[in-house]
């Protein structure tokens, strides 16, 4: 065992919640070491989808995490809901003022770990075996094993899980002190890759009576596309020429572009929450503590909230020692997180049909999917959830958007 | 048989949708039979709940069917939804600019049929054994036998069938040319009228972990509630004192005030559609071609849409012999009837807990629940709904809203 590393906050997970804290808490005096099992290459590498929040964007860019994602990334301005041939838009600016971002996750990683570098933070690669102990008591401990084999401990006031929806953290919960709340959904994401100009600018998501389609986009040469396929479905199940004849009936009306699949992939769909995110001085952030399907985009920004609120909560502690904000985290951050298992819910079951849809049921949908695209407010209702509602605090910077 | 009965429309039902379209085809000049099997008093005395749209209102009041409704029928100008032990209030005045009226639908009818009457529309209660015949041809025709055993046929151009919910109408369409949706929900409402002054001044909407609850009114003196039960809920199932206790656990906060019950009943909740609503010279309308559980009040005021439609579409057939408009009319009021089957499931999923409800979705109903309500748009969207479209006609009448 090697010597002790003494921190502040211990944080298992070097995903954007944990490295974002990282971050967050340095620009408020508060250390801390960050560990992941991963290798650094590995976590930059990992191709993610990333449609971020106006804010979540706000918090990078303000943070002075990225500039990049203002050059690099895609400002979406809506989207395209189709139903019954027809495309019908939600124009983001005009009914809520603000914009998404195209801007892969492992981007943001790129940015996050660069930055955190940059300014001297403690993060371990390649770290194993890790174990929390002590979180019930005022000095909780990491242990793990680093890459050359030697085992290392942290000593700090808090730990934050933020290591994924695997999180051992959330598991170092016992049963007892915490409820597991779940969903499946009875489909599945059929996802391709291929080399292709874009067929659309914006994302499109189609309610096609052959089932749900989702024309996206990742760069000028570079498309992503999924299709809604039942859930034992296998990716040899499907030949290229038979992907495109789907995709394409699923989206009449719309060209797509075709151009070779590099990658095909399924996605289950599934909704998952952690109640308590907090125990003792362990508080889980991001998919280790809930994990949505991916019809609403909302991932990664859920993650980003729960940090701001946390980041927030543990500076107000060292500024005046209260754990009033510590003590309200989870309540402060689920609040949000069901309010985002709803958006993406209802997005999901508008869009798809179940494999035992109703007739009844399947022209109520088309009969929701007119209501709101016919309805401004119902177009701003969904346009709220889709571009990020506020969030509950801010972020210790100039309080103006620098990207909007 | 006595000798035939000559008219251009034969409507098969008078209720709010047969009188109505009996009235507004009078008032263009078209002549019109109505029958129904019911004898007035029957018609005038069926107790039914009664939440009109403000167009629905306009239409009576603009049309010179009522004034009373003004004068006896009580705007409210919001609903509270309410969860998690407290009120949210949907104003509907400040979010879209119109209200609601609570005036019972037998006091509608009351004032449709006096207004046929006086205008010596040819109403024939207690018409048995409705058959129609022809409605393919150019010269369909209805018989019936009168309360005295005359037979009698009516001679029209076309019929419409607005015969409720058991439409022997709908009936004569064979099942190759008409498609039935039916969705039948996993619960039902126990429901009470009682001796007592309002609890409230607007419906609540409760959605209580015990389930759901509707407090609403009657009167100054009588007032109506509702609570969700199993679907084989007998009346006799349940004393007074634990409906006293069971409403009020559902609505923790507000005081209700008791009554002697003095009726009883179990409503079983059911969607359903015909599609088409029309089968050559035969017109649907109302609940004779769908019918909506009643959490959103969609019932009636669908009725009166389906009416105006229909009365336009026959208008300009007479007027200038085009038939565009009846070729019309079926899809016309199906995308408003869909629209409100869909806001009346809507209101029924985000409010009840299904008896298999997982604890995710009962979180997510509040999480839906809590966005809705903390949304301007969110509550814009459910009051445009609940206060009503537009309507995709009008009624003519001079253009301004007497109610408004």
């Amino acid at each position: 065992m090697a010597t002790p590393i003494r921190t502040q906050v211990g944080i298992i997970g070097a995903g954007p919640a944990g490295l974002l804290l990282s971050h967050l808490l340095d620009r408020a005096g508060i250390s801390s070491v960050v560990i992941d099992k991963r290798s650094r290459d590995d976590i930059e590498k990992t191709i993610r989808a990333g449609i971020l929040e106006q804010g979540t964007v706000d918090v990078l860019v303000g943070t002075g995490v990225s500039d990049r994602v203002l050059r690099e990334g895609h400002k979406h301005d809506g989207i395209e809901l189709r139903f019954k041939g027809e495309g019908h838009r939600i124009d983001f600016p005009a009914l809520v003022g603000r914009s998404v971002y195209l801007y892969p996750q492992h981007e943001v990683l790129k940015d996050l770990v660069a930055s955190r570098l940059a300014a001297g933070a403690d993060i371990r690669f390649e770290a194993s075996d890790a174990e929390l102990h002590g979180q019930l008591s005022d000095t909780p401990t990491i242990t793990f094993t680093d890459a050359q084999g030697t085992e290392h401990e942290i000593q700090c006031d808090f730990i934050a899980g933020t290591d994924g929806s695997q999180s051992i953290a959330r598991r170092s919960i016992p049963d007892a002190d915490r409820r597991d709340y779940f969903r499946a959904y009875p489909f599945a994401w059929f996802g391709i890759l291929c080399d292709a100009a874009p067929s659309s600018d914006e994302l499109i998501y189609s309610a096609a009576d052959r089932g749900f389609a989702l024309i996206s986009q990742r760069s000028e040469t570079v498309q992503r596309m999924y299709f809604q396929v039942p859930t034992d479905t296998k990716t040899d199940d499907w030949s290229d020429a038979r992907i495109w004849d789907e995709l394409q009936a699923r989206v009449d009306g719309v060209d797509l572009l075709e151009g070779p699949i590099f990658q095909k992939d399924v996605l289950q769909f599934r909704s998952y929450v952690c109640e308590t995110m907090r125990h003792g001085r362990l508080f889980l952030a991001g998919d280790a503590a809930h994990t949505v399907p991916p019809t609403g985009a909302k991932g990664m920004n859920l993650a980003i909230a729960d940090v701001l609120v946390l980041a927030d909560a543990m500076g107000a502690y060292y500024d005046n020692g209260s754990t009033e904000k510590l003590d309200g985290y989870a309540d402060t951050a689920l609040r949000r997180v069901w309010r985002g298992q709803q958006f993406s819910y209802w997005m999901t079951s508008m869009l798809h049909a179940t494999p035992d849809e109703q007739p009844f049921d399947r022209q109520r949908r088309y009969g929701e999917l007119e209501t709101v695209t016919s309805s401004e407010a119902g177009r701003t209702y969904l346009a709220e959830a889709y571009t990020g509602w506020p969030f509950d605090v801010g972020y210790n910077s100039p309080a103006s958007s620098p990207a909007g």
